[in-house]
Protein backbone atom coordinates (compact mmCIF):
# COMPACT_ATOMS: atom_id res chain seq x y z
CA UNK A 1 0.00 0.00 0.00
CA UNK A 2 3.35 2.25 -0.34
CA UNK A 3 3.37 5.13 -2.21
CA UNK A 4 6.37 3.24 -3.55
CA UNK A 5 4.09 0.15 -4.51
CA UNK A 6 2.65 1.97 -7.23
CA UNK A 7 3.75 2.16 -11.04
CA UNK A 8 5.64 5.90 -12.09
CA UNK A 9 4.25 7.85 -14.13
CA UNK A 10 0.77 9.54 -14.93
CA UNK A 11 -2.67 7.62 -14.46
CA UNK A 12 -5.54 8.33 -16.02
CA UNK A 13 -8.91 7.35 -14.76
CA UNK A 14 -11.93 6.43 -17.09
CA UNK A 15 -14.71 6.99 -14.76
CA UNK A 16 -17.99 6.36 -14.93
CA UNK A 17 -21.46 7.09 -12.76
CA UNK A 18 -21.29 7.05 -8.81
CA UNK A 19 -18.51 8.27 -6.32
CA UNK A 20 -15.80 5.64 -6.43
CA UNK A 21 -14.38 7.64 -9.31
CA UNK A 22 -14.28 10.74 -6.92
CA UNK A 23 -12.89 8.71 -3.95
CA UNK A 24 -9.86 7.36 -6.13
CA UNK A 25 -9.17 10.80 -7.59
CA UNK A 26 -8.69 11.82 -3.82
CA UNK A 27 -6.37 9.05 -2.89
CA UNK A 28 -4.19 10.19 -5.77
CA UNK A 29 -3.90 13.11 -5.61
CA UNK A 30 -2.92 13.02 -1.25
CA UNK A 31 -0.55 10.82 -2.87
CA UNK A 32 0.66 13.20 -5.75
CA UNK A 33 0.15 11.02 -8.12
CA UNK A 34 -0.38 12.49 -11.49
CA UNK A 35 -4.26 11.64 -13.21
CA UNK A 36 -6.10 12.38 -16.08
CA UNK A 37 -9.75 11.90 -15.77
CA UNK A 38 -11.62 11.07 -18.78
CA UNK A 39 -15.33 11.56 -17.45
CA UNK A 40 -18.30 9.52 -19.13
CA UNK A 41 -20.40 12.19 -20.67
CA UNK A 42 -24.00 11.88 -19.24
CA UNK A 43 -22.64 9.78 -16.22
CA UNK A 44 -19.58 10.71 -14.46
CA UNK A 45 -19.79 14.01 -12.70
CA UNK A 46 -17.13 16.26 -13.76
CA UNK A 47 -17.49 18.60 -10.97
CA UNK A 48 -16.59 15.96 -8.11
CA UNK A 49 -12.64 15.64 -9.23
CA UNK A 50 -11.78 18.57 -7.50
CA UNK A 51 -8.26 19.95 -8.60
CA UNK A 52 -7.60 16.90 -10.44
CA UNK A 53 -8.04 16.87 -14.85
CA UNK A 54 -10.70 16.43 -16.44
CA UNK A 55 -12.07 15.92 -19.81
CA UNK A 56 -15.53 14.65 -21.08
CA UNK A 57 -16.12 12.07 -23.83
CA UNK A 58 -18.97 9.94 -24.72
CA UNK A 59 -18.45 6.03 -25.82
CA UNK A 60 -18.26 6.69 -29.27
CA UNK A 61 -14.97 8.79 -29.34
CA UNK A 62 -12.93 6.40 -27.82
CA UNK A 63 -10.29 7.26 -30.64
CA UNK A 64 -10.43 10.30 -29.55
CA UNK A 65 -9.39 9.38 -25.79
CA UNK A 66 -6.90 6.89 -26.93
CA UNK A 67 -4.70 10.26 -28.70
CA UNK A 68 -5.01 12.11 -25.52
CA UNK A 69 -3.91 9.42 -23.12
CA UNK A 70 -0.71 9.02 -25.82
CA UNK A 71 -0.17 13.15 -26.09
CA UNK A 72 0.07 12.99 -22.35
CA UNK A 73 2.61 9.96 -22.21
CA UNK A 74 0.05 7.80 -20.53
CA UNK A 75 0.65 3.82 -20.19
CA UNK A 76 -1.38 2.90 -17.26
CA UNK A 77 -5.29 3.01 -17.20
CA UNK A 78 -8.12 2.31 -14.18
CA UNK A 79 -11.92 2.02 -15.35
CA UNK A 80 -13.98 2.87 -12.39
CA UNK A 81 -18.15 3.37 -11.96
CA UNK A 82 -21.29 2.35 -13.10
CA UNK A 83 -21.65 2.37 -16.81
CA UNK A 84 -25.60 2.86 -17.37
CA UNK A 85 -26.94 0.87 -21.00
CA UNK A 86 -25.77 3.40 -22.92
CA UNK A 87 -27.73 5.36 -25.66
CA UNK A 88 -27.48 5.30 -28.94
CA UNK A 89 -26.18 8.75 -29.10
CA UNK A 90 -23.48 7.70 -26.87
CA UNK A 91 -22.10 5.10 -29.13
CA UNK A 92 -22.82 6.63 -31.87
CA UNK A 93 -18.59 6.69 -33.54
CA UNK A 94 -16.68 9.86 -34.53
CA UNK A 95 -14.38 9.35 -37.34
CA UNK A 96 -11.70 9.06 -34.68
CA UNK A 97 -13.31 5.77 -33.70
CA UNK A 98 -14.64 4.15 -37.01
CA UNK A 99 -11.14 1.87 -37.21
CA UNK A 100 -12.26 0.05 -34.01
CA UNK A 101 -15.87 -0.81 -34.48
CA UNK A 102 -15.15 -4.32 -35.77
CA UNK A 103 -12.99 -5.30 -33.41
CA UNK A 104 -16.36 -4.33 -30.86
CA UNK A 105 -18.77 -5.34 -32.68
CA UNK A 106 -17.22 -9.39 -32.59
CA UNK A 107 -16.57 -8.69 -28.95
CA UNK A 108 -20.73 -7.77 -28.11
CA UNK A 109 -21.33 -11.33 -29.43
CA UNK A 110 -20.90 -13.07 -25.95
CA UNK A 111 -21.96 -12.30 -22.83
CA UNK A 112 -21.51 -9.75 -20.39
CA UNK A 113 -18.50 -10.71 -18.90
CA UNK A 114 -16.81 -11.24 -22.25
CA UNK A 115 -17.54 -7.64 -23.51
CA UNK A 116 -15.79 -6.56 -20.45
CA UNK A 117 -12.78 -9.12 -21.03
CA UNK A 118 -12.95 -7.91 -24.51
CA UNK A 119 -12.22 -3.79 -23.26
CA UNK A 120 -9.15 -4.42 -21.56
CA UNK A 121 -7.69 -6.59 -24.19
CA UNK A 122 -8.52 -3.72 -26.19
CA UNK A 123 -6.92 -1.29 -24.52
CA UNK A 124 -3.72 -4.31 -23.52
CA UNK A 125 -3.95 -4.41 -27.82
CA UNK A 126 -3.17 -0.35 -27.99
CA UNK A 127 -0.13 -0.51 -25.75
CA UNK A 128 -1.40 0.57 -21.90
CA UNK A 129 -1.68 -1.05 -18.66
CA UNK A 130 -4.73 -1.89 -17.24
CA UNK A 131 -4.90 -1.65 -13.60
CA UNK A 132 -7.79 -2.73 -11.21
CA UNK A 133 -9.29 -0.16 -8.75
CA UNK A 134 -7.77 -2.34 -6.03
CA UNK A 135 -4.16 -2.34 -7.03
CA UNK A 136 -4.27 1.36 -7.55
CA UNK A 137 -6.22 2.05 -4.48
CA UNK A 138 -6.30 -0.33 -2.31
CA UNK A 139 -8.26 1.61 0.56
CA UNK A 140 -10.85 2.02 -1.33
CA UNK A 141 -11.69 -1.73 -0.73
CA UNK A 142 -13.24 -3.41 2.56
CA UNK A 143 -10.15 -4.28 4.79
CA UNK A 144 -10.20 -7.40 6.75
CA UNK A 145 -12.44 -6.83 9.86
CA UNK A 146 -15.08 -4.64 10.22
CA UNK A 147 -16.07 -1.02 9.00
CA UNK A 148 -17.86 0.59 11.82
CA UNK A 149 -17.95 -0.67 15.59
CA UNK A 150 -20.47 -3.59 15.12
CA UNK A 151 -18.93 -7.20 14.59
CA UNK A 152 -20.33 -10.30 13.52
CA UNK A 153 -21.07 -12.85 16.31
CA UNK A 154 -19.83 -16.52 16.35
CA UNK A 155 -23.16 -17.43 15.08
CA UNK A 156 -23.40 -14.80 12.38
CA UNK A 157 -19.95 -16.04 11.50
CA UNK A 158 -20.52 -19.57 10.89
CA UNK A 159 -23.69 -17.97 8.45
CA UNK A 160 -21.60 -15.66 6.71
CA UNK A 161 -18.82 -18.84 6.25
CA UNK A 162 -21.59 -20.77 4.65
CA UNK A 163 -22.82 -17.81 2.56
CA UNK A 164 -18.70 -17.57 1.06
CA UNK A 165 -18.83 -21.85 0.43
CA UNK A 166 -21.97 -20.89 -1.55
CA UNK A 167 -20.77 -18.27 -3.69
CA UNK A 168 -17.65 -20.56 -4.35
CA UNK A 169 -20.09 -23.19 -5.53
CA UNK A 170 -21.75 -20.96 -7.64
CA UNK A 171 -18.46 -19.56 -8.87
CA UNK A 172 -17.61 -22.37 -11.96
CA UNK A 173 -21.03 -21.37 -13.03
CA UNK A 174 -20.00 -17.75 -13.75
CA UNK A 175 -22.71 -16.40 -11.93
CA UNK A 176 -23.50 -15.58 -7.70
CA UNK A 177 -22.14 -12.21 -6.29
CA UNK A 178 -23.91 -12.24 -3.62
CA UNK A 179 -26.38 -14.01 -0.94
CA UNK A 180 -28.78 -13.71 1.38
CA UNK A 181 -28.74 -16.34 4.35
CA UNK A 182 -31.49 -16.18 7.72
CA UNK A 183 -33.78 -18.32 9.69
CA UNK A 184 -30.83 -20.75 9.15
CA UNK A 185 -30.62 -20.91 5.47
CA UNK A 186 -29.94 -19.45 1.95
CA UNK A 187 -33.04 -17.00 1.45
CA UNK A 188 -31.78 -15.56 -2.05
CA UNK A 189 -29.33 -15.45 -4.77
CA UNK A 190 -28.44 -13.15 -6.88
CA UNK A 191 -28.24 -13.24 -10.63
CA UNK A 192 -28.93 -11.67 -13.38
CA UNK A 193 -31.01 -8.93 -11.20
CA UNK A 194 -28.18 -7.47 -9.08
CA UNK A 195 -27.36 -7.02 -5.23
CA UNK A 196 -30.00 -4.41 -4.60
CA UNK A 197 -33.65 -6.48 -6.38
CA UNK A 198 -31.93 -9.67 -4.05
CA UNK A 199 -31.98 -7.70 -0.92
CA UNK A 200 -35.67 -5.93 -1.36
CA UNK A 201 -37.07 -9.57 -2.35
CA UNK A 202 -36.04 -10.27 0.52
CA UNK A 203 -37.75 -7.69 2.32
CA UNK A 204 -40.71 -8.21 -0.04
CA UNK A 205 -40.73 -11.62 1.75
CA UNK A 206 -40.35 -11.21 5.11
CA UNK A 207 -43.30 -8.09 4.47
CA UNK A 208 -45.62 -10.88 3.11
CA UNK A 209 -44.95 -13.00 6.13
CA UNK A 210 -43.08 -15.83 3.74
CA UNK A 211 -39.76 -15.76 6.10
CA UNK A 212 -38.37 -14.82 9.18
CA UNK A 213 -35.73 -12.41 9.65
CA UNK A 214 -35.09 -12.50 13.64
CA UNK A 215 -32.91 -9.64 15.25
CA UNK A 216 -29.13 -10.50 14.76
CA UNK A 217 -30.03 -12.77 11.85
CA UNK A 218 -29.99 -12.06 8.41
CA UNK A 219 -26.42 -11.38 6.73
CA UNK A 220 -25.51 -10.57 3.15
CA UNK A 221 -22.62 -11.74 1.82
CA UNK A 222 -20.90 -10.94 -1.74
CA UNK A 223 -17.65 -11.74 -3.41
CA UNK A 224 -16.20 -11.77 -6.55
CA UNK A 225 -16.59 -14.93 -8.75
CA UNK A 226 -13.36 -16.77 -9.08
CA UNK A 227 -12.89 -15.98 -12.52
CA UNK A 228 -14.40 -12.14 -12.73
CA UNK A 229 -11.73 -9.64 -13.60
CA UNK A 230 -11.77 -7.03 -11.21
CA UNK A 231 -10.08 -4.78 -13.42
CA UNK A 232 -12.93 -3.67 -15.21
CA UNK A 233 -16.14 -5.69 -12.85
CA UNK A 234 -15.22 -5.42 -9.34
CA UNK A 235 -17.88 -6.16 -6.75
CA UNK A 236 -19.40 -3.26 -4.60
CA UNK A 237 -21.09 -2.10 -1.90
CA UNK A 238 -22.34 2.05 -0.95
CA UNK A 239 -24.44 3.57 1.38
CA UNK A 240 -27.47 2.25 -0.86
CA UNK A 241 -26.77 -1.48 0.03
CA UNK A 242 -26.44 -0.43 3.85
CA UNK A 243 -29.69 1.42 3.69
CA UNK A 244 -31.41 -1.62 1.71
CA UNK A 245 -29.96 -4.17 3.72
CA UNK A 246 -31.31 -2.37 7.03
CA UNK A 247 -34.85 -1.88 5.56
CA UNK A 248 -34.92 -5.43 4.75
CA UNK A 249 -33.97 -6.22 8.39
CA UNK A 250 -30.99 -7.90 8.02
CA UNK A 251 -28.31 -7.75 11.00
CA UNK A 252 -25.53 -7.17 8.40
CA UNK A 253 -22.85 -7.41 5.29
CA UNK A 254 -19.75 -9.36 5.02
CA UNK A 255 -17.59 -9.40 1.56
CA UNK A 256 -14.33 -10.49 0.51
CA UNK A 257 -11.59 -8.43 2.10
CA UNK A 258 -9.32 -6.45 -1.05
CA UNK A 259 -11.74 -8.08 -3.21
CA UNK A 260 -15.10 -5.86 -3.18
CA UNK A 261 -15.22 -2.09 -3.57
CA UNK A 262 -17.01 0.57 -0.18
CA UNK A 263 -15.45 3.64 -1.59
CA UNK A 264 -14.62 5.21 1.46
CA UNK A 265 -14.17 3.42 4.25
CA UNK A 266 -14.73 5.49 7.25
CA UNK A 267 -18.26 7.14 5.02
CA UNK A 268 -19.48 3.84 4.95
CA UNK A 269 -18.62 2.73 8.76
CA UNK A 270 -20.18 6.13 10.12
CA UNK A 271 -23.46 4.74 8.07
CA UNK A 272 -22.86 1.38 9.30
CA UNK A 273 -22.65 2.64 12.99
CA UNK A 274 -25.48 4.78 12.13
CA UNK A 275 -27.90 1.72 10.67
CA UNK A 276 -26.70 -0.77 13.21
CA UNK A 277 -25.32 -3.02 10.82
CA UNK A 278 -21.88 -4.97 10.88
CA UNK A 279 -19.90 -4.38 7.65
CA UNK A 280 -16.88 -6.91 7.65
CA UNK A 281 -14.47 -8.02 5.02
CA UNK A 282 -13.31 -11.48 5.20
CA UNK A 283 -10.24 -13.15 3.96
CA UNK B 1 -45.37 -49.14 -12.06
CA UNK B 2 -47.01 -52.67 -12.49
CA UNK B 3 -50.14 -53.05 -9.98
CA UNK B 4 -48.10 -56.25 -8.61
CA UNK B 5 -45.90 -54.04 -7.63
CA UNK B 6 -47.79 -51.73 -5.13
CA UNK B 7 -48.29 -52.44 -1.08
CA UNK B 8 -51.01 -54.09 -0.38
CA UNK B 9 -54.13 -52.98 1.97
CA UNK B 10 -55.90 -49.49 1.65
CA UNK B 11 -53.75 -45.99 1.39
CA UNK B 12 -54.91 -43.01 3.29
CA UNK B 13 -53.71 -40.02 1.51
CA UNK B 14 -53.65 -36.29 3.41
CA UNK B 15 -54.75 -34.08 0.64
CA UNK B 16 -53.63 -30.58 0.24
CA UNK B 17 -54.91 -28.08 -2.04
CA UNK B 18 -54.22 -28.22 -6.20
CA UNK B 19 -55.17 -30.94 -8.61
CA UNK B 20 -52.67 -33.51 -7.87
CA UNK B 21 -54.52 -35.34 -4.87
CA UNK B 22 -57.33 -35.94 -6.90
CA UNK B 23 -55.18 -36.72 -10.23
CA UNK B 24 -53.54 -39.55 -7.22
CA UNK B 25 -56.83 -40.63 -6.07
CA UNK B 26 -58.25 -41.43 -10.26
CA UNK B 27 -55.06 -43.12 -10.55
CA UNK B 28 -55.83 -45.42 -7.87
CA UNK B 29 -59.21 -45.81 -8.66
CA UNK B 30 -58.64 -47.04 -11.86
CA UNK B 31 -56.40 -49.60 -10.14
CA UNK B 32 -59.28 -50.63 -7.62
CA UNK B 33 -56.44 -49.76 -4.46
CA UNK B 34 -58.47 -48.78 -2.21
CA UNK B 35 -58.15 -45.10 -1.16
CA UNK B 36 -59.18 -43.15 2.34
CA UNK B 37 -58.28 -38.89 1.71
CA UNK B 38 -57.81 -37.09 4.88
CA UNK B 39 -58.88 -33.50 2.89
CA UNK B 40 -57.27 -30.39 4.60
CA UNK B 41 -60.46 -28.04 5.81
CA UNK B 42 -60.29 -25.16 3.31
CA UNK B 43 -56.93 -26.01 1.12
CA UNK B 44 -58.11 -29.53 -0.22
CA UNK B 45 -61.15 -29.84 -2.51
CA UNK B 46 -63.35 -32.74 -0.77
CA UNK B 47 -65.64 -32.84 -4.28
CA UNK B 48 -63.28 -33.02 -6.43
CA UNK B 49 -61.77 -36.67 -5.56
CA UNK B 50 -65.15 -39.03 -7.44
CA UNK B 51 -66.04 -41.85 -6.05
CA UNK B 52 -63.14 -41.90 -3.36
CA UNK B 53 -64.50 -42.12 0.03
CA UNK B 54 -63.47 -38.23 1.93
CA UNK B 55 -63.49 -36.67 5.08
CA UNK B 56 -62.16 -33.04 5.89
CA UNK B 57 -59.95 -32.38 9.08
CA UNK B 58 -58.56 -29.80 9.78
CA UNK B 59 -55.14 -29.70 11.17
CA UNK B 60 -55.79 -29.27 14.94
CA UNK B 61 -57.77 -32.99 14.51
CA UNK B 62 -54.29 -34.56 13.95
CA UNK B 63 -55.19 -36.92 16.83
CA UNK B 64 -58.74 -37.90 15.72
CA UNK B 65 -57.68 -38.64 11.88
CA UNK B 66 -54.73 -40.94 13.20
CA UNK B 67 -57.75 -42.66 15.24
CA UNK B 68 -59.41 -42.91 12.00
CA UNK B 69 -56.78 -44.59 10.00
CA UNK B 70 -56.33 -47.28 12.24
CA UNK B 71 -59.78 -47.95 12.60
CA UNK B 72 -59.68 -48.66 8.85
CA UNK B 73 -56.53 -50.51 9.37
CA UNK B 74 -54.33 -48.28 7.16
CA UNK B 75 -50.64 -48.58 7.85
CA UNK B 76 -49.48 -46.46 4.47
CA UNK B 77 -49.99 -43.06 4.28
CA UNK B 78 -49.56 -40.79 0.99
CA UNK B 79 -49.01 -36.47 1.73
CA UNK B 80 -50.15 -34.34 -1.27
CA UNK B 81 -50.85 -31.13 -2.29
CA UNK B 82 -50.00 -27.47 -1.27
CA UNK B 83 -50.34 -26.60 2.02
CA UNK B 84 -50.53 -22.63 2.85
CA UNK B 85 -49.43 -21.34 5.88
CA UNK B 86 -52.14 -22.45 8.53
CA UNK B 87 -54.04 -20.28 10.34
CA UNK B 88 -54.48 -20.21 13.91
CA UNK B 89 -57.77 -21.41 13.92
CA UNK B 90 -56.79 -24.50 12.01
CA UNK B 91 -54.16 -25.25 14.48
CA UNK B 92 -55.90 -25.06 17.31
CA UNK B 93 -55.13 -28.41 18.79
CA UNK B 94 -58.56 -30.31 19.95
CA UNK B 95 -58.37 -33.05 23.14
CA UNK B 96 -57.64 -36.05 20.46
CA UNK B 97 -54.68 -33.84 19.08
CA UNK B 98 -52.90 -32.60 22.32
CA UNK B 99 -50.98 -34.93 23.15
CA UNK B 100 -48.48 -34.50 20.55
CA UNK B 101 -48.59 -31.12 20.91
CA UNK B 102 -44.69 -31.40 22.61
CA UNK B 103 -43.33 -33.34 19.73
CA UNK B 104 -44.28 -30.71 17.22
CA UNK B 105 -43.06 -27.40 19.42
CA UNK B 106 -39.97 -28.91 19.25
CA UNK B 107 -39.72 -29.33 15.69
CA UNK B 108 -40.64 -26.15 14.99
CA UNK B 109 -37.95 -24.85 15.96
CA UNK B 110 -35.87 -25.90 12.97
CA UNK B 111 -35.98 -24.68 9.19
CA UNK B 112 -38.65 -25.70 6.89
CA UNK B 113 -37.39 -28.77 6.14
CA UNK B 114 -36.50 -29.87 9.38
CA UNK B 115 -40.21 -29.51 9.89
CA UNK B 116 -41.12 -31.82 7.90
CA UNK B 117 -38.61 -34.16 8.01
CA UNK B 118 -40.25 -34.11 11.81
CA UNK B 119 -44.12 -34.54 9.99
CA UNK B 120 -42.62 -38.10 8.69
CA UNK B 121 -41.32 -39.06 11.75
CA UNK B 122 -44.25 -38.98 13.30
CA UNK B 123 -45.96 -40.38 11.16
CA UNK B 124 -43.28 -43.61 11.75
CA UNK B 125 -43.37 -42.91 15.27
CA UNK B 126 -47.15 -43.70 15.56
CA UNK B 127 -46.56 -47.00 13.60
CA UNK B 128 -47.43 -45.70 10.02
CA UNK B 129 -45.06 -46.03 7.05
CA UNK B 130 -45.17 -42.82 4.58
CA UNK B 131 -44.75 -43.12 1.03
CA UNK B 132 -44.04 -40.32 -1.69
CA UNK B 133 -46.54 -39.81 -4.19
CA UNK B 134 -43.90 -40.88 -7.13
CA UNK B 135 -43.95 -44.18 -5.16
CA UNK B 136 -47.56 -44.58 -5.15
CA UNK B 137 -47.85 -43.21 -8.42
CA UNK B 138 -44.98 -42.35 -10.69
CA UNK B 139 -47.27 -41.67 -13.35
CA UNK B 140 -47.77 -38.01 -11.83
CA UNK B 141 -44.31 -37.35 -11.97
CA UNK B 142 -42.24 -36.49 -15.24
CA UNK B 143 -41.63 -38.86 -17.55
CA UNK B 144 -37.60 -39.23 -19.32
CA UNK B 145 -38.65 -37.35 -22.79
CA UNK B 146 -41.04 -35.10 -23.76
CA UNK B 147 -44.59 -34.32 -22.55
CA UNK B 148 -45.74 -32.69 -25.71
CA UNK B 149 -44.49 -32.57 -28.94
CA UNK B 150 -41.81 -30.06 -28.92
CA UNK B 151 -38.28 -31.38 -27.60
CA UNK B 152 -34.88 -29.85 -26.46
CA UNK B 153 -32.33 -29.05 -29.46
CA UNK B 154 -28.89 -29.93 -28.91
CA UNK B 155 -28.05 -26.24 -27.71
CA UNK B 156 -30.84 -26.46 -25.51
CA UNK B 157 -30.07 -29.59 -24.01
CA UNK B 158 -26.47 -28.44 -23.63
CA UNK B 159 -28.20 -25.19 -21.18
CA UNK B 160 -29.65 -27.62 -19.25
CA UNK B 161 -27.17 -29.69 -18.55
CA UNK B 162 -25.31 -26.59 -16.64
CA UNK B 163 -28.31 -26.15 -14.90
CA UNK B 164 -28.69 -29.29 -13.44
CA UNK B 165 -25.03 -29.17 -12.74
CA UNK B 166 -25.63 -25.52 -11.00
CA UNK B 167 -28.33 -27.13 -9.20
CA UNK B 168 -26.79 -29.97 -8.23
CA UNK B 169 -23.65 -27.51 -7.09
CA UNK B 170 -26.19 -25.98 -4.50
CA UNK B 171 -27.51 -29.10 -3.36
CA UNK B 172 -25.24 -29.06 -0.36
CA UNK B 173 -26.33 -25.89 0.50
CA UNK B 174 -29.87 -26.61 1.02
CA UNK B 175 -30.96 -24.12 -1.36
CA UNK B 176 -32.09 -24.18 -5.00
CA UNK B 177 -34.52 -26.40 -6.51
CA UNK B 178 -34.78 -24.49 -9.87
CA UNK B 179 -32.85 -21.78 -12.07
CA UNK B 180 -33.19 -19.92 -15.53
CA UNK B 181 -30.86 -19.82 -17.74
CA UNK B 182 -30.65 -17.88 -21.03
CA UNK B 183 -28.18 -15.76 -23.07
CA UNK B 184 -25.55 -18.37 -22.68
CA UNK B 185 -25.77 -17.65 -19.12
CA UNK B 186 -27.47 -18.35 -15.60
CA UNK B 187 -30.15 -15.33 -14.95
CA UNK B 188 -32.23 -16.54 -12.07
CA UNK B 189 -31.75 -18.73 -9.16
CA UNK B 190 -34.43 -19.84 -6.44
CA UNK B 191 -34.09 -19.94 -3.06
CA UNK B 192 -36.41 -18.74 -0.66
CA UNK B 193 -38.72 -16.85 -3.02
CA UNK B 194 -40.06 -19.77 -5.28
CA UNK B 195 -40.38 -21.52 -8.93
CA UNK B 196 -43.18 -18.59 -10.10
CA UNK B 197 -41.69 -15.38 -8.59
CA UNK B 198 -38.37 -16.51 -10.17
CA UNK B 199 -39.73 -16.73 -13.44
CA UNK B 200 -41.91 -13.29 -12.51
CA UNK B 201 -38.53 -11.70 -12.12
CA UNK B 202 -37.08 -12.91 -15.10
CA UNK B 203 -39.77 -11.88 -17.03
CA UNK B 204 -39.08 -7.94 -15.05
CA UNK B 205 -35.88 -7.90 -16.23
CA UNK B 206 -36.67 -8.91 -19.92
CA UNK B 207 -39.41 -6.36 -19.94
CA UNK B 208 -36.87 -3.49 -18.48
CA UNK B 209 -34.22 -4.12 -20.69
CA UNK B 210 -31.74 -5.94 -18.29
CA UNK B 211 -31.63 -8.80 -20.53
CA UNK B 212 -32.33 -10.01 -23.32
CA UNK B 213 -34.22 -13.97 -23.97
CA UNK B 214 -33.92 -14.72 -27.70
CA UNK B 215 -36.62 -17.22 -29.46
CA UNK B 216 -35.36 -20.30 -28.57
CA UNK B 217 -33.03 -19.74 -25.84
CA UNK B 218 -34.23 -18.97 -22.11
CA UNK B 219 -34.95 -22.65 -20.24
CA UNK B 220 -36.28 -23.60 -16.75
CA UNK B 221 -34.72 -26.22 -15.04
CA UNK B 222 -36.25 -27.58 -11.70
CA UNK B 223 -34.99 -30.98 -9.71
CA UNK B 224 -35.09 -31.94 -6.14
CA UNK B 225 -32.44 -31.01 -3.79
CA UNK B 226 -30.26 -34.02 -2.94
CA UNK B 227 -31.20 -34.03 0.52
CA UNK B 228 -35.11 -33.38 -0.15
CA UNK B 229 -37.09 -35.84 1.18
CA UNK B 230 -39.49 -36.69 -1.71
CA UNK B 231 -42.18 -38.51 0.68
CA UNK B 232 -43.33 -34.70 1.92
CA UNK B 233 -41.13 -32.15 0.05
CA UNK B 234 -41.30 -33.16 -3.85
CA UNK B 235 -41.02 -30.19 -6.15
CA UNK B 236 -43.22 -29.82 -8.58
CA UNK B 237 -44.39 -27.90 -12.06
CA UNK B 238 -48.10 -27.38 -13.08
CA UNK B 239 -50.29 -25.23 -15.77
CA UNK B 240 -48.76 -22.03 -14.14
CA UNK B 241 -45.80 -22.67 -14.32
CA UNK B 242 -45.87 -23.08 -18.34
CA UNK B 243 -47.98 -20.23 -18.22
CA UNK B 244 -45.12 -18.09 -16.67
CA UNK B 245 -42.94 -19.32 -18.75
CA UNK B 246 -44.41 -18.81 -21.61
CA UNK B 247 -45.16 -15.10 -20.49
CA UNK B 248 -42.09 -14.50 -19.48
CA UNK B 249 -40.54 -15.67 -23.24
CA UNK B 250 -39.11 -18.71 -22.20
CA UNK B 251 -38.43 -21.49 -24.40
CA UNK B 252 -38.95 -24.50 -22.29
CA UNK B 253 -38.69 -26.82 -19.13
CA UNK B 254 -36.87 -29.66 -17.90
CA UNK B 255 -37.13 -31.33 -14.55
CA UNK B 256 -35.95 -34.40 -13.16
CA UNK B 257 -37.49 -37.73 -14.90
CA UNK B 258 -39.11 -39.34 -11.96
CA UNK B 259 -38.37 -36.97 -9.08
CA UNK B 260 -40.26 -33.37 -10.12
CA UNK B 261 -44.37 -34.01 -10.45
CA UNK B 262 -46.16 -33.11 -12.96
CA UNK B 263 -49.43 -34.10 -12.47
CA UNK B 264 -52.18 -35.29 -15.33
CA UNK B 265 -48.79 -36.08 -17.96
CA UNK B 266 -51.32 -35.68 -21.12
CA UNK B 267 -53.25 -32.22 -19.75
CA UNK B 268 -49.73 -30.98 -19.45
CA UNK B 269 -48.23 -32.49 -22.38
CA UNK B 270 -51.26 -30.62 -23.81
CA UNK B 271 -50.84 -27.04 -22.90
CA UNK B 272 -47.38 -27.21 -23.27
CA UNK B 273 -47.79 -27.63 -26.83
CA UNK B 274 -50.61 -24.89 -26.88
CA UNK B 275 -48.10 -22.86 -25.56
CA UNK B 276 -45.17 -23.57 -27.85
CA UNK B 277 -42.93 -24.73 -24.94
CA UNK B 278 -40.50 -27.77 -24.60
CA UNK B 279 -41.39 -29.67 -20.93
CA UNK B 280 -39.22 -32.74 -20.83
CA UNK B 281 -38.11 -34.93 -18.10
CA UNK B 282 -34.11 -35.81 -18.16
CA UNK B 283 -32.82 -38.74 -15.92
Amino acid sequence: MSAAAQPPGPLALIAGGGTYPADLARILAARGRPLFVAALDGVADPAAFGQTEVAIYRLGQLGRVLDEFRRRGIADLVLLGGLPRPSFGALMPEASTLKYLPYFAKAFQGGDDHLLGAVVRFFEGQGFRVLGPHEIAPELTAPQGPLGKRRASATQQALIARGFALLSALSPFDVGQAAILADHRVIAIEAAEGTDAAIRRVADLAAAGRLKIGKGDGILVKAPKDSQDLRVDMPAIGPDTLRHAAEAGLSGIAVRAGRVLVGDRQRLGALADQLGLFVEGVA
